[in-house]
């Protein structure tokens, strides 16, 4: 070749090169970062987003999938998108709509009761329960600490038998940081126990609360359908129970009268702020609308809405224009069912191509360390500067994950798209999760803000970088 | 006179002086020293307190006064007793039946409310609370800090509505070890609030839960009879409720549909290990038996009852025989009025001056610092020994007062009676007092065992000096 051809052939292959391998040094123009490090202090310092969680909580109140609230709540997070500039829709979403009904049980015969006492069990419907039949179910108790257990007993121990999954939530693992895998531990017999003891021909279901506290409060939660009724009862409840279960009979009555209604239509908020020059090229921030109906769903999750709904306040109050588009969205039904999600990745298919990111904040709002990410370790070495940027408040982590770090994003990730999940500390997370005790005070402001902070600068320099994120 | 004869009178007034000035060096035989040791170790080895417990928790449940489970545990008490060939009587005490119904409450309008919602509150009526009428009441909320800020609202803008006290207990001293003070700053508000309210024509009051515990956990007790409903609501929905107060009208209906029937027969439990010397001679060791009816009482007070059950077992099972009197007392209705006490100080006037000393415990079951003391500092110096005998296990200390360190004891210290109530680790009391969540797993069991040592040390000294404590 010719010396010309050979410079020529060089400098093409160096730019091929360049946009196949970014390097985080070209990748963040003196601006951006500038940009990144502002939204950062105004989130530092901004209260939208407590507004916002405030208004979701203490005036719509606990947003069930179905509920008027649940509708109330869309209208809320659409009108205030609609006020930012951003471009609305609603979008369909069937969902599901059943309604907490008379919870109680009791137990009417046990070792060691006295003529004409009983003794009252702190129970909760889980969500989707089959109600049980008018006047409830008599019924003795069988005590299993695991799926192999019940299934040892067989049919002919469990058949017409109350099963109660007696396990305990890893309380130590999730003071030591791994909330998750505490709840990773216990959930499976939340959400497939009545299944399972269904399948022995068990009359009811229960389980012991999924959660860490231990003030005789009730987890609620998602629950596979089964054809029977299934509950939660605290854990001072499931001690009591496995306790005089131990020393002989115990029968319980249980009036669970929960009632399903027809599907409701209902929506995801999705708002738009348009990119200057990708457009059609979209980041996703989110966190999900729809809450339990026993709290006000403060950290499970108006917390993920309200910074979601600040990253594009923000943004618009610095007057920053990013090159893809920001989309704000406010999931419908993550916890009865996850229609919300469903829809929407069905609703996108076409368009999962444009999808540079999603990022979704659901694991409450205590301090963020930063993000766990499915993302490529190329991905992972283009962010360091983000990294870098979040550090002054110690927000900085990115751990690399295999699984979704989001439930509404998980078909998304699934398809491909890079996904963010905020890390918050969630150390107590699970001691309030899915109770009543999910309200407001849960929420510590600058905590919220600094959840706020690592959304907005993580989507806004998702949305700005010259080339979208290898995948 | 004489040589003779003086020598005789200082013998003589040294006679007296020996037993007007006590010292511990003379006053505990080796004997004595050595069986309060073999007590004390029996006691840190014993489970004898925590079945006792477990009895009167898990299997007969809740002991409100009047109650079925309150008899049933004055029968377990007295065969118990009677088992380890105590003289038992049960001695009558009328005592109020206040039965608990319906506890609902909800917001119906407030500042920012969307149409066809309302905000649920969980409310638990209190003691001896005046129910609402059928269907309950809806009126506007008030909500006052203290009594000053009710008063200067005066009638004009209190009648009619419903007054609520929101008074924080102070987390911050219980945590320092000051959980008496704490609760002293608040329990005003619960047992005198619906009477403030009533003098200015209010509908109802409620109150701040008074407790530590940040889980929606509405914690009940005893309020002065006001003619008008009243009732707790949680922190958080005291919060709530005080938020949107601030921001305008907020409306409830409340439903407290609390029924007070006749008065019932009931019993203090008095059961008597004779003294051997001085059976006449009378040192009380109690607790009292009735409970709060949402939870099952472990810590308020069955396990103060266990303890002294136990310290009556100890000394059986030891063989050992007091000079004096061991008078256990399950108390009757301490939470509801006190008429067990007021029955006893009534029943026994003519005998105060042969009761030489009365323990109670009523501050839970956590490791105790060892006794609070309405006592003289002669009495105290001479009881050193005992606090050396409970150091090991880091009891030994004993804290004069000038209020009665229990409840029950009160006519009794009132009356001159060397008064002891166990002190004990109140820190996270309070977090389950007179809630749902005061159950059986509170209890730590080595702890209930240190309770047991230490009053079984302190009775069985006091029963076993030479002479009575001093006054």
């Amino acid at each position: 070749m010719r010396p010309q051809v050979v410079t020529v052939f060089l400098l093409l292959l160096a730019g091929v090169l360049y946009s196949q391998t970014p390097s985080p040094e070209t990748a963040y123009s003196p601006q951006l970062k500038h940009d990144l490090e502002a939204l950062r202090d105004a989130a530092l310092n901004d209260d939208y987003a407590y507004r916002a969680l405030a208004r979701l909580t203490d005036e719509i109140g606990p947003r069930a999938s179905g509920s008027a609230q649940a509708e109330v709540a869309v209208q809320y997070v659409a009108e205030e998108m609609r006020q930012l500039g951003l471009e609305v829709r609603l979008e369909d979403v069937q969902v599901p709509h059943w309604i907490r009904g008379a919870e109680t049980a009791e137990l009417v015969e046990y070792p060691g009761q006295a003529p004409g006492t009983s003794q009252k069990i702190v129970v909760t419907a889980l969500g989707g329960n089959t109600p049980t039949p008018p006047g409830g179910i008599t019924a003795d108790v069988v005590v299993v600490k695991n799926f192999d257990e019940l299934r040892s007993l067989g049919a002919s121990k469990v058949r017409g038998k109350i099963v109660l999954f007696d396990v305990k939530f890893d309380k130590q693992k999730a003071a030591a940081g791994l909330a998750g895998e505490a709840y990773g531990g216990a959930v499976v017999y939340r959400s497939s126990g009545a299944k399972e003891a269904a399948a022995l021909g068990a009359s009811a279901s229960l389980v012991r609360s999924v959660g860490g506290a231990d003030y005789r409060l009730p987890h609620t939660g998602w629950s596979s359908p089964a054809g029977i009724p299934a509950g939660a009862v605290t854990s001072e409840d499931a001690d009591l129970i496995s306790r005089l279960c131990s020393h002989g009979n115990v029968r319980m009555h249980l009036v669970l009268a929960s009632a399903t209604a027809p599907d409701v239509l209902s929506h995801n908020v999705v708002a738009d702020l348009k990119g200057s020059e990708h457009p059609e090229q979209v980041v996703i921030v989110s966190g999900h609308l729809d809450s339990w109906d026993l709290g006000t769903g403060a950290i499970d999750d108006a917390a993920g809405v309200a910074v979601a709904m600040e990253t594009a306040q923000l943004i618009e109050q610095l007057r920053l224009r990013p090159r893809r588009t920001i989309r704000v969205i406010a999931w419908m039904d993550e916890e009865n069912g996850g229609r919300g999600s469903e829809a929407y990745a069905k609703d996108y298919k076409a368009e999962i191509a444009n999808h540079v990111a999603a990022i979704e904040s659901d694991l409450g709002a205590a301090h963020p360390f930063g993000f766990e990410a499915k993302i490529s370790p190329e991905a992972e070495t283009l962010l360091k500067p983000v990294q870098d940027i979040l550090r002054s408040f110690g927000a900085n982590v990115i751990e690399l994950t295999t699984r979704s770090p989001g439930a509404d994003i998980a078909p998304l990730a699934k398809a491909g798209v890079p996904a963010f999940g905020l890390m918050q500390d969630g150390r107590t997370y699970f001691n309030y999760h899915h109770s009543a005790a999910d309200t407001l005070d849960k929420v510590v402001p600058q905590e919220l803000r600094e959840n706020a902070a690592v959304m907005a600068v993580m989507a806004y320099a998702l949305a700005s970088l010259p080339e979208p994120l290898p995948r």
